[in-house]
């Protein structure tokens, strides 16, 4: 197909998992009611909410994220509301405006790696609270955030416990955008569980585009009387898919003998591989990232050499001129192409080069 | 699964055609860039356009028909222009508002069995030109319509024709929802060719999640100037696949070797059996429809009687409180169901019952 | 000015009551705050709710209708509800799609001269809710009308009644625009008060500019806490006047010592001249109004003869060809104007023609 | 009325410049067609062209900046587009997100003194280009500035140039507002006339409210073929006047005889004075700012001191604890109003309490 280099580009490049295939072809000629109201996708909920120790969460599949986020977003903010994010965050800047098409501000706050701090958002409402000219403006409603973030980090559990109990004192709702949460479930350092997840936000998403599944992300919603009428919500926002048993059966799959969390170590794995090779072959991450994206920062020469052999993606241009890209793996990674990857790193190591 | 009945509730209650549930087992694991730049979307997009006769046309693949429909209308119209369409149309009634969410007002002619004539279209616009405070009204910017309608029915040629010419007349986009465009492709009272609707109109689509995909719409726009930063706007409106090259294997395997057509064919060859059974048992059709949609006339002992064992959609209920109700075939309908719901039909006949 | 003819085209057409214009000359050179916290707005709104009864009513005024109705509307909705109207209702046809833009359908009911009656909207929810498919259907949030309505009728206190009812046990708000209220509330067939309007609805609105303000509108919301930061979403819609006083000085002189009906009854005074005039001379009304707008269907040679020598409205063409016109008359309306317009309708008599 | 103190809060606390509060007098008893349609509003406008020496401009009168911003703003943009602003600017902040109401993202630019240069805007164009993700994002479509801005400060006529150049060579729309545009063009310092703002921008307005009308803004739009349709899209916002004349009269006011630079002149001139008296008495100006905005920074004593009064507006908190407040001349600021601050400044003055 389209890739001739070693890809590692995306951790969206392949279909889906072996056993998602699977079970759709076993389940192809069954027929089920229309709309996410058959069996599978009850079946699946049911494993959602087990895992997450919520046994009366809501639980909503979604096709994509940017649809994900703008419909949760819409759904729980009034017209006046806002929600804050990092400045980083995919919804602040790629997700092409769909926030503002539904009429919502996005308030940044500046990022650390990706993440803002309980005390960022108690300042920003503080600040807001006091400016004599806050009915002009637009009122915090929401913080939005990713675990893991767009940088590859990670919230911990305490992290979390604070950005909740803010939110909590300052009538906020905490949603979490998790498009990659398999790659902090999976993760060493990561002490936030699903469990945790329910019990400190308001609203979530389990992502399964980016962890295994063709498509589809999984809405939990704790309380489910926080959002009535979500189905026609989803509807309108064009988010509900006549055979919504596509997102079951592949939640289903994703949440039965801990397969989600399994694709999840399967690709960190691999990234810490890929990670300890470049430490000894001399390459400069561009910043500490434990899950299963790597970023890396190349002179223009090593971008050259290493574009050659390998797809990343490009992240950003330094201040000096330099690049910084990404690379990711994801449940599909083999050990053959880790193998094949780290080959290429040891040939154009920038030891090798000076 | 669900259904313990004879299931003819509608055309989108299994998975997909066994050809694309093989292919996209085949394709599993290539690598390919996402976002539906990838080779396989546009080889999918290259059969669609020979087949449309549109060597230019742009072919975008979104997932389903709401979603689809408020993304090109929102593209088309400008801030202050509505979409006029049958009050029967999907966009009416059965969207959740997503028009109007988009911004826009959907304005409704009376429909004729799920049509509206080219004359009727001609004299909204006269009405509007005439009326001294138009500029206090949403100004007519496009037309929809479905092919096949709601009620099953089709535009002819000859009809589609004239609304094209009322519709350049008078400058108006025309726009076609094909969700269930092969079952209109597939039929012989059928003379409108998919390369007569990339003539005629401004944009359609032809429909895939009814039509033996597992999800997935076919946008096609015969004059890519038409609508620039289309994919902008489909990110915009949650309509972009991270991998969408699911969208484009299904495409891909749905225009190779004419299936879309033969989808059609044997779904209509089952409507066909079942309408014969249904008129020589006595029953009474709502209304003639010659696609794969089938509305008969239930009184509260026919209904109880059918329902027991045919599973099939509410429609309406009638003045004199029947209920009309629904059957609906598609490309997995086998002989063994029809025969068993011919068997059904037969035992439960209106004949019998006298 | 612009008319050279007996000018009854609208209750629009002059400035405003010389009461204004003196009060805001005299205020002119106070200084106050702004955005409608100054003591002068402060001391309108304790008019209104004395005069509404409603001591807890919080009040706000805004400048014009669409604007008005667009705002509350969308303050009052959530996401996935629609606002139930009657068909000739003005945010219906003439507010450009004001509503549409904030979201919203409006779901329009066959008005009876301008009424919708509290059946008609029990049975659009009735089949709303029996409806199958509902959930992908807009959900009915709340009722709109017009007191008096587009066609100068009135809803007695009665239908009133009736309409609240319904809406308090479907959940619906009921919301009256009161464009024209003062015709209302000065006309001896009327017997719905200010104070049943506020102990019946959940907001409606005062009509300024067609009732003797240069501009503006004035919301009543008996219960302050149904919409929380109404002040933000005005601002939001661009509702918010810096110079806030200019209403809150033009609602203090409308409602001391009842010059509001008092404007009313001058207009409804004119309005039976008018009307009497009509009668004997042989016009034709084309149904009857009893507030400040009438109607009159001429033929085309009426119609040429008129309009040369007064200026009114069109409204509509008649299945016959004919044309049903508008005269309006206002605070403005002098004996003088009354009488000539009563001598051309004499010279013009269809009595005189024949 | 509300204010016992001198009275320095803002330029709106105040009516209407006395000769417009006079030309309302005398033509209230006319009679015009409604909308804006009328005479006097044609000879408005026509005195605008004439003042901004463009024959073929549209001018366009609405009620309020933040209803103007949002109208322009929608009316020109594409769906999938943003507008670059300061991040001070009224629309970043002071608007309540009307602007993403209308499904726009501000994109805003670091500023200085309340400006951005044409390079930063080069530059945000220049990285968004250069982005390989740039279809995931909003794509700039204009550029939104103050003069004067929201700081007092002014752009220079070169400035204003090349920002022209920069916006026509990236094609995005210019867009000034001017909001308090008296206080510009009645300055010394100032070199960029309204014929200026008329060729090098795509649509500008010349503020009422803030520069001595009651209410009402005039939008310019130099090449009328831009907006089509822009009187419906007036509507749709809820921004047409049914008494449109109101507007209209001001504006002829304000255009007849160089009253609209003179209002600016005398505000200027006052400021002028209070300026020098606050650097000869000790004060701390914030920062220079040559219009009728005036900033301080006070310690907690001199603000305790000063507010026991004077009314000024608080503008921020600096790092230091400090306070930033603003005082703001107008039209009708008298000399004994500047008199009296005066002797109020020299007796607080920062050098007297040492």
């Amino acid at each position: 197909m389209s890739c001739n280099k070693l890809c590692f580009a995306s951790d969206y490049q392949e279909g889906a998992h072996p056993k998602i295939i699977d079970r759709l072809g076993e389940t192809n000629l069954l027929q089920s009611p229309g709309y996410g109201t058959d069996e599978i996708c009850e079946a699946a909920r049911e494993r959602i909410r087990t895992a997450c120790g919520c046994a009366q969460a809501a639980v909503h599949f979604l096709v994509g994220g940017t649809q994900t986020n703008a419909t949760i977003i819409d759904a729980l903010l009034m017209s006046y509301e806002g929600v804050i994010a990092p400045d980083s965050g995919h919804i602040s800047i790629h997700e092409a405006g769909a926030i503002e098409v539904g009429g919502h501000k996005v308030l940044t706050i500046p990022h650390q790696l990706g993440k803002i701090a309980a005390e960022a958002v108690e300042a920003y409402c503080k600040a807001f609270e006091e400016d004599l000219n806050h009915d002009h403006m637009v009122k915090p409603g929401m913080v939005y955030i990713s675990q893991p973030t767009e940088y590859g980090t990670l919230y911990s559990l305490q992290e979390l416990t604070e950005l909740s109990q803010v939110c909590r004192s300052r009538q906020l709702y905490l949603y979490v955008d998790g498009a990659r949460l398999a790659y902090a479930l999976g993760c060493r350092e990561n002490d936030a569980s699903l469990k945790d997840l329910a019990r400190l936000c308001d609203a979530f998403y389990i992502g399964g585009t980016k962890c295994g599944a063709m498509l589809g992300e999984a809405v939990v919603i704790p309380d489910p009387a926080l959002i009535p009428h979500f189905f026609t919500i989803m509807k309108q926002h064009g988010a509900l898919l006549a055979k919504g048993r596509l997102l079951g059966i592949q939640f289903d799959v994703l949440f039965e003998d801990g397969l989600y969390e399994a694709i999840g170590k399967t690709a960190l794995e691999a990234a810490e591989k890929i990670r300890e090779c470049l430490a000894s072959k001399g390459y400069r991450l561009a910043f500490a990232s434990p899950t299963n994206q790597i970023f890396i920062t190349l002179r223009d020469d090593e971008y050259n050499r290493l574009s050659q052999q390998v797809e990343f993606s490009f992240w950003e241009k330094t201040a000096n001129g330099q690049t910084v890209v990404r690379l990711a793996t994801s449940w599909a990674t083999t050990d053959s192409q880790v193998e094949k990857l780290m080959k290429v790193l040891a040939e154009c190591s920038p030891k090798e080069q000076k």
